[in-house]
C-alpha cells in the first residue's frame, strides 16, 4: 500500500498529522464500526448477486464479529497512512486475504464516507431530538402547575402586563415545538442512503443498492449518485435548525437571568448556582451564562460549515465531507449541553408569587386595561383615554403612588378595585391567545398533542433503525 | 401627540433620524398599505362584536380605499414622530375623527407588527419559490434533452469518471428541490395570523381573532400572545433556507464556472458574457461569480438577522422585530438575483460535446471500470486490481498515450474497446443512482412529481391569500 | 459599443437588470465623481509622460469640471448597458471626442475600481471614527464629572460590589478606544493606491503611478499589480474591526438596559424614549434595543463579505471586487448609527444616586471587604473568612436584614461602619484599576492622551487627502 | 467546599458534566500549570508587602515546583466541584495549610481566568505567527528562483495576460504579510496583565500589580479593572486577523487548485497528492481541499465567539471568558494546519513551464498590448483599438489560429513579433507593479525587509517572555 502503481509513496507525515491522526485510535470510535456495519450489508448483498462467493461472505462476518467483540482494538494502532478505510481494509486483507477488497465492487470511500455520516448521526440526532422532547415535556409540566400563577409580562425589561407563570411557559413550549418539528423533518434526507452511489457515478455492475440500504435501516437508495456523494446538505439544514433553536434557548435564558436577577421573581437551588471564590454573599445563576454561550456557537457551527461548502464545486469534495461536516458533533454536543442545563433549571425553579404580586402592584401594569375601558365605556377615544391614564400614571409616580385607580371617576366601570386587579386581568385575558387559564390549557392542550405526535415520530425512527439491525443479523446468521 | 400624558417630548431628530426615516415615503409602500389591510379585517371584526359602530366602520372603509386609490400619497410627507403606525394613525384621526383610534382596541403596534410582515413576506415568498421553481424546470428540461449526451464527471478538479450532461442536471435538481421543500416547510408559520395578540397578554375584550385571520387569508390566529409578538423564527427559517440554497447554487456556478473555463465543456452567449474594458481578447463568465457573491451574502444577512435576536429577552423586541427582521428583505432580492441569474446560464448555454469527448478519451477515465472488470473476471482482487492499473496509467502517461486498454490483457473480457470506452460506461451505469439514461429518466420521473406536488402547494397558497382578499372585500361591501 | 468586436450583444436585460441599475443615477452619486477625480489625475500624468496631448488634458479638465458642477446629471439616465465605467468613457466620447478612451492607456476598470473602494471610503472611516471619537469624549466627560458618584458594579446580574459611575465610564472608554486604534490601524492600506495595477499585470508603458497616487491623495503607488487588483482585505478589516467595536456597544447597551431597569440607577429623557401605542405607563428605552440590532448586523456584513470572497482565485473577481465589497456600506451606517444613538444615551442620561445608594446598602456587596479585614486581621484564613461571612449573608437574608457588619466580633477593626461601608469601599479601592478616584484619574489621563493621539492620526489623514485635491486643483490650474 | 456558608450542596452532577470536566485531567494541562505560574508571581508580591509571610511563601514555592515536577498529577482525579481553580485550592490547603487560600488575597478567579488566558495564548500565538513567517519565507523564496518564470496570469478562470510565477508569489506574500501585521499588532493586548483586578473593582489592599504583571512577563498591570475582567476583544482580534488570513489562503488554494487541475501548470509530487480508493487513474490535490476546509472554519469560530458575547453586559461573564473564548483554540489548530499544508505545497510544487508557455500562446494574452500599441503609435484611439483587436480575435478564433500578430499592418511598430511575445510583456511589465524582474524584485526588497521587522518583533515578544521566567525563578530562588 506504499505504492499504489500510479502514486509512489505515502502522504508526507507533517500533512498527514494535519488531515488524518496518526493512528485509528479515534477513529476506531467514530468511523471502523461503521465501515464493518457497511460491510455486513454490502457482503450480503454482493453473495446475493453472485460477486463475492458464500464462503467468503461468511469470513468476512466472522473476522467483523471478532473486530466489534474487542472494540475494533486491533486496528487502533495501525498507522493510517492513506486514510481510515485503507487502513481498515489492509486489516481484512491481511487477517482474510486479498479478496477482502472486492468487498470494494461498486462503491467507493465517496458514497462510504456519505452513508457513515448519516449512520453515526442517528445516535446524537435522536438525543438531540429527546432532550428537546424532555425539555418540552417540562416546561408543560410547569404550564399545567401554574395555570394561575399571577406573573409579570415584561416588555422593553419593563412590566407591561399582568399574565401567569403559565402562559410563559407556553409561549417558551410554543416556540420550542417549532424547533423540533425544524430537526424532525430533515429525517428522510437521514434516511436516504448513499452506497452504491461509488465515486459519484454509480456503477454498471448488478449491484443491489436498494437491499444495502434496507440492511442498514435506510428507507431509500441513491437516487442520483452525483448528488449522493457531493451532498452535505442535512448537515448544514441540522445546524441551521440547531442554530435557530440556539437562538431561543438563548432569549429564554435571558428571560430567565432577568426573573432570577434583581427582582427575584425566580429562585434557583443551591446545587444550580455557583458561588464566587472572592464574594462571599454570591448565588450566581451562572449555568444560564453557559447556556448562551453554547446556544451562540452553534451558529459560529453552521457558519464554519456552509463556509467550508461555499464555491466549492458539486461532486465529492473534501471540504464539503469531510471539513465542513465535522463542526456537526461538536455543535450538537453544545445545543444538548444547552437544553440539558436549562431543563434543570426549570425542572427546579422555584416561582416567587409574592416578589411577582408586589412587582404587579407597583408597575401599572393595568394602565392599558383602563384605557381600554375608559374607551369601551365610552367616556373617550382609546388615544384620548391613553394619553389621559398616561398623565394619571405621571402623576402618580410623581406622588410616590403606585395607583391610578383612584383618578378613574367613571360611573360606568363597576368595582375598578376589582375588575382592573393585575389578576383579574391576568384571569379574563382570553382572547388572542392570552393568559387566562381556559386559555392557556387550549394552547396546551393543543401543544403536546404536537409533542406526541413528534415523540411518535422519533420512536418510529428508532424502531426502523432497530429493526433493520435484527434483519441484517438474521441474514448473517443465515449464512450459518 | 407630542405629549403623550407620560412623555412630554418626540423622539429627539438625530436619533430619529437613524431609527425612523424623516417621513412616510417609504412605510407608504413598506408598511402603510399593510395597516390599512388589517384595519378593514379589525373594523370587521369591531362592529360584529359591538366595539365599534357600523357607521363609523363605514367611514373607515371609504377612507381607506380612498388613501389606497392615492397610493397613500397624502400620507407620504407626514413626519414620523412616533413611528409610522402613530403617524398613520394620526392621520385617520384628522380624517374621520379621534374614534379612529378606538381601531386600537384589542391591539397594539406588536401584533401588528408582527402581522405585517408576514401580509409583507407573502409576494417575496412566492417569488422566491417562483423563481426556484422555473430554475427546477429549466434544469429538468435540460436533463431530458441530454439524456445521451455523454460528459465527464469530475473529483477535486480532474475528470473522474464518464457521466452524462443530463445526470449532473438531475443531480442540481435533486439539491434544489431538497431547498425548495425547505422553503416551503415553513408556510403553516407564515399562515398564523398574529392579530390579537396585542402587547403579548392578549385582551381581556370580546375580539374574534379568528375572524380578522380569516379576513387577512391566515389560517390560524395567535394561540399563545407572548409567542406570537416575541417570535421572529418564521424570518430565521427562511434565511436558513435561503442560505443552504445559496451554498447549492454557488456550487453549481462553481462547476459551471469549471465547465466554461480552459477545457470549455459548456459555451455561454454572448449576451451573457462580459467583456473587458482593457483585454480585447476577453469574453468573462461574470454573472456566474455574481452568482456565488450574491449567494454568499444570504449567510451574512442569516448571521446579522440571528445575532441580532441572540441574548434578548423573549417578549416583544424592537431588537428582533425590527432590528433582526430587516436582514430578510436584500436577502430574498439576493437569493432571486441569484436564482434568475444561473437560470439564464442553464437556458442558453450550449453543450460543447467534442470538448467533452475529448476531454474523456485523454483522462483515463475508463481506469475504474478497468479494475472492476478485471476483478470481476478473477483474475485479481480489486486492491491489486486497482494498483495494477494505476501502474499501467502511470506508464501510459509516460509514454504520452492516453489509453491504457491495451495493456488488458485478458481472455476473459470481449471486446474491450466497446465496452470500457467512455460513452459506454456513461450509458450502463445503471445501479446507484448512476448516469445510464434509464437510471436518469426514473429519477427525472420521481423529480418532476416532486416539483408539480410543490407548485401546487404554492399555488394553494396563493390562492387561499386571493381568495381572503375577496372576501374581505366582499364583506366591505355588505356594509353599504 | 453594442459590438466590441469580440462579444455582438449587450447583456441581457434581465441579467443586467440585477448586475446595474437599469441606468446611472445611483452610480451619479457613488462612483462616477470618483472616475472623474481619477481622470483629472490620470490626464495629468499621461500628458507628462506625452501619451496624450496637453490640448486634450484641458479639454478633459473643461468636461469633467463641467460634469461635476451639474452633479454629473447629464449622465443620470444614461444606460449602463456594460456597466457605469463604460457608459462614461461612451459619454466623454461623445463629447470630447474619441480619443477620451486614451485616458485608459495603462490602467483598466479593475485598478479604477480597486482605487474607487479607497477614496470612495475616506468620508465613511473619517465619519465612523470621528464619531467614536465624540463617544469617547462623552465617556470621558461623564467620567470627570462621576469620579465620586458611588455605583453597584454587578456580576452576573446581581450587586457585586461598590465602585462608581466614572470606574464604569473609563471601563467602556477604555474597550472602546482599542476599537478606534483597530479602526485607525488599517489606514496605510487606505492610503496605499491601486491605480497603475491596470488589468492585474501592470503595465509596459512609462507611467508614473507615484504622481497619479499623489494627486489622489495616496502616499504610496501598487507594489504588486496581481495583489493590487485581487486584494480587498481592508473591507474585511474595517468590517471585523466594526463588527468588534459592535460587539463593545452590544455590551455596554445590555449594561445601560440593565440599568435603565427595575432598579432605575439611570434615567432617560424624554426625547430618548418611546411611548407604547397601547400601553399608557410605558417609558421604553427602546433606541438601546436598536443599538444591539444594528451593532450585531455589523457580524452579519462581516460574514457576508468574508464568505463572498472564500475560495474565490487570488485575482480580480466580481465575487470579491463587486459582490463581497458592497457591505462595507450598510456596515458602516450600522455602526455609526449604533454610535450615534448610544452616544445620545449617555450624554443626556441621570445617574439615580439614590437608587445606586439603596442598591449598595441592601445587597451585601461589602461581603467580600469584610472577609479580606478578617484574613488581613489574622482571625481566619481567607476560604474559611469567605465561607463564614457567607454563613452571616444566609443569616442576614433569612432573618431579612440587609447588613452583616453587626456579626463581626474582632475588635481588631476599628471602625467597621466605616471602613466597610460601600462608598468608603469604592473611594478606596486603588489598586488593579480600581473605583478609587485617584486611580480611575490616573487610567483616565492616560485614555484621554491617547484618544488624542488618534484624533491627531485622524486630522493628520484629513489634511493629507485635502492637500492633495489642493495640488491637483492647482496642476489642472497650470494647463490653462 | 461542599457548604461554602452561603450555598450548601455542590453542582448538580448532570450540570457539572456538563461544565467542567468530571475531574481535572484536562485542566492539568490547559489551566493548573497557569495558576501555579500565577501563584509563584502573586506569592512573591503579598510577601513583599507583607500580605503573607516569608516562610509561608517558601512554603509555596516548594510545593508548587514539586507538583510541576509530576506534571501536576496528584491533582489530576481531584473532582471539580466548584471548577478547576478551587480544586486547585483545596489541593494547596490541604497540603500547605489553610492558608493557602491567603494567596486569594486581592485577587479572583475573574482575574485570574483573564490573567490564565494571556498566558496560555503566548505559545500558540507563537506558533501562528512562525508558521506564517516560515510560509512567507517559501513564498519569498520561490520568487527569487522564479522571477523569469513567464506564467499566466488568469482573471474569471481564463487566460488574461503574460506575468511571472514570480508576480504570482510576490502577490501572495504580500497579502499574506499583511496578515502577520494584522496578528502582530495586537501583541501589547497579550502584553497588558490583568492580574489585581479582581473580581472587576481592584482592590483596596496595598497590593502590586506592576511587580505581578512583571514577574509573569506582562508589560502593563490593568488600568481598570472592569475592563480588565470584563473583556476578551483580544480573542475577538485574533479570531478575526485569523479569518482574514484564512481568507487569503481560501483564494491562494484556490488559485493552486486552478493551476494544478486539467491545464497542469504546477505539479505537485507524490507525497502530497491523495489516490482514490476506487479509481486507479486519480492523483488527487486534496490537501488544497484541506486547506479551504480549515481556512473556513476560522470564520465560523469567529462567529461563535462574537455572538457568544453579543448582549452580554460589561462585565465578567461566563458567556464571555468561558464559552466565547474556548473557540480561539481550535480556531488557531485550523490555521496553523491550514498554513503548514499549504507551504507543503509550494515547498515542494513543480513549475510547469512548458504547459505555462504553450498556455500563453493560445490564449491571445498579448491582445491588450496590441491594443495598446495601436492607440500609442496613434493609429486608433484606444477605444476603437480595443474593438479592433477584439473582431481579430474573433475572426482568428473562428478560424482556429491562435495569433492576431498577422493582422497588424502597421509601419510604426518595428518587430511586433518579439515586442508582442508573451515572455517579452511580461518582463517588461514595469509600472504599477508589474511582472518585469526589476520590479518584482524591488517589491520583493522592500516585502522582505518588512517580514524580517515582522521577525525580530516576534522574537522580541518570545524573549521577553523568556526573561520573566528567569527573573521569577531568581526571585524564588532567593527565598533560600
Amino acid at each position: 500500500m506504499q505504492d499504489t502503481g500510479r502514486i509512489k509513496s505515502t502522504l508526507d507525515p507533517e500533512a498527514s498529522a494535519i488531515v488524518f491522526d496518526a493512528d485509528l485510535r479515534r477513529a476506531v470510535s467514530d468511523e471502523v464500526p461503521f465501515y464493518a456495519e457497511i460491510d455486513r450489508a454490502q457482503a450480503i448483498m454482493l453473495e446475493r448477486v453472485g460477486l463475492i462467493g458464500r464462503k467468503f461472505a461468511k469470513q468476512v462476518f466472522v473476522e467483523l464479529d471478532r473486530l466489534q467483540a474487542e472494540g475494533f482494538q486491533s486496528l487502533a494502532v495501525s498507522p493510517a497512512l492513506r486514510g481510515y478505510y485503507l487502513a481498515y481494509e489492509d486489516h481484512l486483507r491481511s487477517v482474510i486475504g486479498k479478496k477482502a477488497s472486492n468487498l470494494h465492487l461498486g462503491r467507493s470511500r465517496n458514497d462510504i464516507n456519505a452513508t457513515v455520516l448519516k449512520l453515526r448521526l442517528r445516535r446524537p440526532y435522536q438525543d438531540m431530538a429527546g432532550e428537546l422532547l424532555e425539555l418540552l415535556r417540562v416546561l408543560c409540566g410547569l404550564a399545567r402547575t401554574h395555570l394561575g400563577t399571577v406573573f409579570p409580562l415584561h416588555t422593553h425589561r419593563q412590566a407591561a402586563l399582568p399574565s401567569t407563570f403559565a402562559h410563559h411557559m407556553v409561549a417558551f413550549a410554543g416556540a420550542l415545538s417549532r424547533d423540533l418539528d425544524a430537526l424532525l423533518v430533515v429525517h428522510p434526507l437521514l434516511n436516504r442512503c448513499c452506497l452504491g452511489a461509488g465515486v459519484g457515478g454509480g456503477t454498471t455492475l448488478p449491484i443491489l443498492p436498494d437491499l444495502t440500504a434496507r440492511l442498514l435501516g435506510f428507507v431509500t437508495p441513491p437516487v442520483n449518485s452525483i448528488d449522493g456523494v457531493a451532498s452535505r446538505d442535512l448537515v448544514l439544514r441540522l445546524l441551521a435548525g440547531s442554530a435557530i433553536l440556539g437562538s431561543n434557548l438563548s432569549r429564554i435564558a435571558e428571560t430567565l437571568l432577568l426573573w432570577v436577577g434583581e427582582a427575584g421573581l425566580v429562585g434557583l437551588p443551591d446545587e444550580l448556582v455557583g458561588s464566587s471564590s472572592a464574594m462571599p454573599h454570591k448565588r450566581n445563576p451562572f449555568l444560564l451564562e453557559h447556556i448562551q454561550g453554547k446556544a451562540g456557537a452553534v451558529i459560529g457551527y453552521f457558519v464554519a460549515a456552509i463556509t467550508g461548502m461555499h464555491n466549492t464545486p458539486f461532486t465529492n469534495c473534501v471540504a464539503v465531507g469531510t471539513e465542513a461536516t465535522r463542526h456537526i458533533w461538536p455543535a450538537i454536543d453544545s445545543i444538548i449541553g444547552s437544553m440539558r442545563l436549562i431543563r434543570l433549571c426549570f425542572s427546579r425553579l422555584t416561582v416567587a408569587r409574592e416578589a411577582a404580586r408586589l412587582m404587579l402592584e407597583r408597575s401599572f401594569v393595568n394602565a392599558m386595561e383602563i384605557a381600554t375601558r375608559l374607551t369601551v365605556a365610552g367616556d373617550l377615544d382609546f388615544r384620548s383615554a391613553h394619553n389621559e391614564v398616561g398623565r394619571w400614571v405621571t402623576a402618580a409616580t410623581e406622588r410616590g403612588t403606585s395607583s391610578v385607580i383612584a383618578m378613574l371617576q367613571t360611573d360606568r366601570m363597576s368595582n375598578p378595585e376589582v375588575s382592573l386587579a393585575p389578576d383579574n386581568i391576568a384571569r379574563t385575558a382570553r382572547a388572542g391567545g392570552g393568559s387566562a387559564p381556559e386559555a392557556v390549557t387550549a394552547a396546551l392542550d393543543e401543544l403536546e398533542a404536537d409533542i406526541e405526535r413528534s415523540a411518535a415520530l422519533l420512536r418510529h425512527l428508532g424502531d426502523g433503525w432497530g429493526r433493520a439491525q435484527q434483519e441484517l443479523r438474521s441474514a448473517i446468521d443465515s449464512f450459518d
